[in-house]
């Protein structure tokens, strides 16, 4: 074998993508891979089991000859929405299933990084390949987020709230100062133009034409919405929309996911444990009910995507996943590749909300300001927060 | 009492729209009055209860210093969605209402039209109460919709199909040939702009930018969507949103909405009663994911609600609610009203699709082309259509 | 027609027990008929056809050849639970039925009774029938106490608290001094034995071996369940079923059915409107659970079916259901009817509990000491109470 | 510390039950023990360390003084359906918990362990615990029986279906001629007469009247109940209680739990991975319903656990437990022990039949006639089977 400095670059990031996912998981206990609290949420061994699955059976698989596939049973375990490549393991049942164990999962990786490594290095490895590993390399890190937030879901919702990370560092708190950003009316261009790699759903750099608006330099913090639960946000339908209230209302919503109240003071679980909230600190783990009803209360909205996108440049932004008021739809002229990577992002434009930016828990590099993430509007368990416009 | 002629024109819309309530449900038995099959559909005694409850509390309540309120205990019973007027009966009961009787909602109707008649040619009727009135006529319009559908519904899930009228005459059928109508790229302007009345979200006339598009001219036919039914649409999820694939599989959908295989022959249910699909028909009663389905397995797509206005004036509409790709959210500049009737639209701007057009249903004087009706992507009872784009 | 009092016995039985059905629904508006508020209430309309159903298919089809069906959709109709017949309406939907009208469901019944006296005059009428007849009555009875408990239900669940009739007198209350009567071990005898009719679960005349016990010779009172509720009683899991408790803790339970706490009293509806809690009446309308854990408050516990019916001709019975702690199980040498007939009782043998005596509602004539009523243990609504054993 | 041959038997037999809980888990992958298939199954860590829990709650807390408790946050964890102990975690979340860790757990038996051994060998030990020690030591082994039962689910149902021993060793097969033993009417006394442990509900020995009643020698073969699946039983509701019925529709049921009909050949897992079924081996795997069916399509029925314990001197039993047609409920004279261990067995009197015997999985030495195990008549994953009688 060759040196590691005179891999191809492919072949490098392919292993620091990988090793990375691996990483994120070193200080679970074995039963932290296992378990399913919410049908959202998947067992940790399942991430790392499905992200092989997508090197072995759209690359593996179809170009390289020799590859004998791990397990044949494993695309059964391991496929999660590729309706075209077999029948599915229903996706509330992956907490049941305490085999393929960790350590196969971990053999089951162990043999097919071997295995692209060789592939990487051989004839059968050409250009036309690499859109479909860095494909499968973004996917990864997509679930490197998911990682993280399965993991915190799944700590978090232990009563004996173990830490993932005892010496985690605090986040560090943005200095400047606080105001509206303005910007006037006209045609903007959106969506993203290369080069590099981007997602189907953020294709074709299109115009659209936007009106006078304001975007904040900052995200909302604990203590803001703080104001908002002890003005009694979460009991007036006023600020909420119907299928908020109604959500509020069988759930008994009363603050942020993680937050508990113990003893007259308000904790959250973070990953380091449970601490008290800093009021300082950006607001997290809220949905986009939650977030609409803070924006309508101080007499304000969410951003549209496309203003977010536009005025992007002018403030920091990276911490949380922003929520905004589009709609989760295909830009003009979107197209669904054929096949099962089709199946990506297009099946997924309809009843879901856009966010923008990325989280404390995105990956480095896999963030851009064309990224479009989505969510249904109910869920809160990503790093999600609030930037006000008007 | 003055001739009819005198009456001021309010107070003859004010009648002309109340009784065409009544005649609506003039085919009706008691019984049908009262029934609830599904939580969409409200029972017809509830429609006319609601809307005449509106009249009772925004107009004469507040502005008729000598009104008695007919019944206290009605504002709990036909009160639907205004969270802020007080408890609502929870919107599943409304079918386990046997009281008040059907005689009694037509006395509630006839004391508050008396009381509305007094009040119009009162002095305490002013001008600047006579957009509220124009409110609560076209929310009676909309009800008047709703009565046709939720009848239609009622009497079409009965195991005797007993028709709503006997004799109704046939839908003509548009005999223009079907072509698609291109746009050029650029800038229109969408949204309303006086006089008359719009609902609070069609307002705000705004620019928005247009890539080139092409839309039919024709609404797809019965015809054209068995062809779709035959080449297996239902059963392949290459066409389905994943969230509407669910849906197919989970109620075993294989046809539109009343329709019946019956001896090898698609019959459906018709406000008629039970009669043969006619194949040269405009298609009705799909949902959003069986349009976008069938769209996608032509080829084509949806249009977005702007691409429709701004095409509107060259196709003729009005048959079928068109199913469009645009999410129901705020046009920019969008303001929820003070008070109660600020509920009438925007707490409903989540997870729910718009239809453009209007129905055979449609009360006359009740449709523009920047009308904006909205459902959520799976109701499928309103008489809805496709007309497609690319 | 022959004189009323030349009528054969069976036909004037009949048409009493006929006439009875009607008489009860007589107080209703035409929209009382039709409800379904919960799936074990079935739309008054419902039993009315259902019963006339019964005597349609199971004596005048197969026994009076020139019988024509009244309408052959009927039987899809008002079928219940006799999977034999054909297809049934699923339960849950009966109350979704607007059509047949009443006045449909009235014509029937006078059609199927004029060609019942017709039958019962004809030569096809013979002594084998008889028993068949005896059985469509007393079904008709216990569909007549349904109608009372389930017009009580639709009634008692309306905001406006409609009346059935307003001048119902009240129940006369027990004068006789409360005391245990006790009974010694030994063997008793226990089911039916004729003459007269008794259904299939009632048969078997049979030994049983009782040891010592005591029962009360009064029901418990609404002022003693009071006091159970006043100590707590509902928020004690000491004194509950695990079933129970769950049942209590889900529904939020805090009373029995039909009561409300207005303005600091104890109010309840009852057939002639709202009226406060009778501290001396004898309690109703609560469930095995609830008269389990007032039972275990008290030290006590709930008689057998065998104590009670060993017991039952020394003390006064009939105002109501008196839970029992036994299951609803076969007798020694049960055996169902072949056909479906036999569908009547045997195939219920699992999951309810026994009651035992009679209620205000139930029909003269058809109670016996023999009697075993029978209901899921969670159910209330019913004319039930608690007598005490030990 | 004393050699093991000194320690009372008390202590012997303390640490033979403890052992043995965790030789059954010994096989296991850490992954089997965390996860919870449906809420009947319980993870395996969950049993071991509630039974630990038991112990340290019920012995060492209130009778050893020095005694530290563990981990104060495991009572919530751990218990069970203890309401007089505390909050306890809702049942249906036991497989999300991931924490405390496997080893956690073992650690904990460990300590508990070690603890009692001192207490046992202390001079805090008295005569008058040894009955909470008895109830204990079989509240384990019931748990040992849940824990094969458990297991058999979780690896049955994975799609790679895992053996749990390979070299598992047939069961016999009985071998005496089959026939039906009869008995005579008259007196017999059922219920536990000591000297030894029972539970609860097995005491209060006293008299019952029984008719004249048969019983077979056999257990059902899986032989003779695939002759009943082939004759249509399972889409015949004539052998069918309502309920029952029910239950197969809903659930599609068509064959015992385990059973796969794979390429024309019907397979079942069982503990050393999937087996063809053999006709001659006893069936196991049905429900109450299914046992019951069965019967009726026999022309027979399930014996009461009376007739079941008059007669069970008289033939071989132990291998399945036998579903009765008796309802679990209190023998006369039966009284709950006050306090927490009051809570065992007199709160799940309701909607449960009582199944007699004892199966493959019961510990050794946990078995007697006179005991009565209970469940939900829907429930299958127990090693359950079928006793004719008539």
């Amino acid at each position: 074998m060759e040196t590691i400095t005179k891999l191809k670059p492919i072949l490098r990031k392919f292993m620091d993508v990988r090793s990375r996912s691996e990483e994120i998981c070193q200080p679970l206990e074995i039963e932290d891979y296992v378990v399913q609290p919410i049908v959202d949420v998947s067992p940790p061994k399942w991430h790392l089991g499905h992200t092989t699955w997508f090197f072995e059976t759209f690359i593996l698989v179809p170009n390289f000859p020799s590859y004998e596939v791990f397990d044949p049973q494993y695309n059964f375990v391991f496929n999660s929405y590729y309706e075209t490549i077999g029948a599915r393991v229903i996706r509330t049942d992956r907490g049941n299933l305490s085999r393929p164990s960790v350590s196969d999962v971990y053999r089951y990786r162990k043999y097919v990084d071997g295995k692209m490594a060789e592939f990487l290095n051989s004839h059968h490895m050409t250009h036309s390949i690499i859109p479909l590993i860095e494909l499968g390399l973004n996917h990864e890190q997509q679930h490197q987020e998911l990682l993280m937030t399965d993991i915190k879901y799944i700590l978090g919702h232990n009563p004996l709230f173990p830490a993932y990370k005892k010496d985690r560092k605090k986040e560090t708190k943005t200095s400047d100062e606080k105001r509206m950003l303005h910007f006037s009316e006209g045609i903007y261009e959106i969506g993203f133009e290369g080069p590099g790699f981007c997602f189907d759903n953020e294709m074709g750099k299109h115009k659209v034409y936007l009106n006078d608006f304001a975007i904040s330099n900052h995200l909302v913090t604990n203590g803001e919405y703080l104001e908002f639960m002890e003005a009694g946000g979460y009991s007036d339908f006023r600020y909420w929309h119907a299928d908020g209230w109604n959500w509020v209302k069988e759930n008994s919503i009363k603050s942020p996911l993680y937050w508990h109240k113990i003893d007259g003071k308000w904790m959250h679980y973070t990953l380091g444990g449970l601490q008290e909230v800093d009021a300082d600190e950006e607001l997290c783990h809220i949905n986009f009910y939650e977030a609409s009803a803070y924006a309508a209360w101080k007499g304000m909205r969410l951003p549209t995507e496309h203003e977010w996108e536009a005025a992007s440049s002018c403030f920091s932004w990276g911490k949380r996943w922003e929520w905004t008021n589009s709609s989760y739809l295909p830009y003009p002229g979107f197209k669904k590749e054929p096949g099962a990577v089709g199946e990506y992002n297009g099946k997924f434009m309809v009843n879901q909300m856009v966010l923008r930016g990325a989280s404390v828990a995105t990956p480095l590099g896999h963030s851009r300001f064309t990224y479009r993430n989505f969510f249904q509007p109910e869920l809160k368990w990503q790093f999600t927060g609030i930037r006000l416009a008007k």
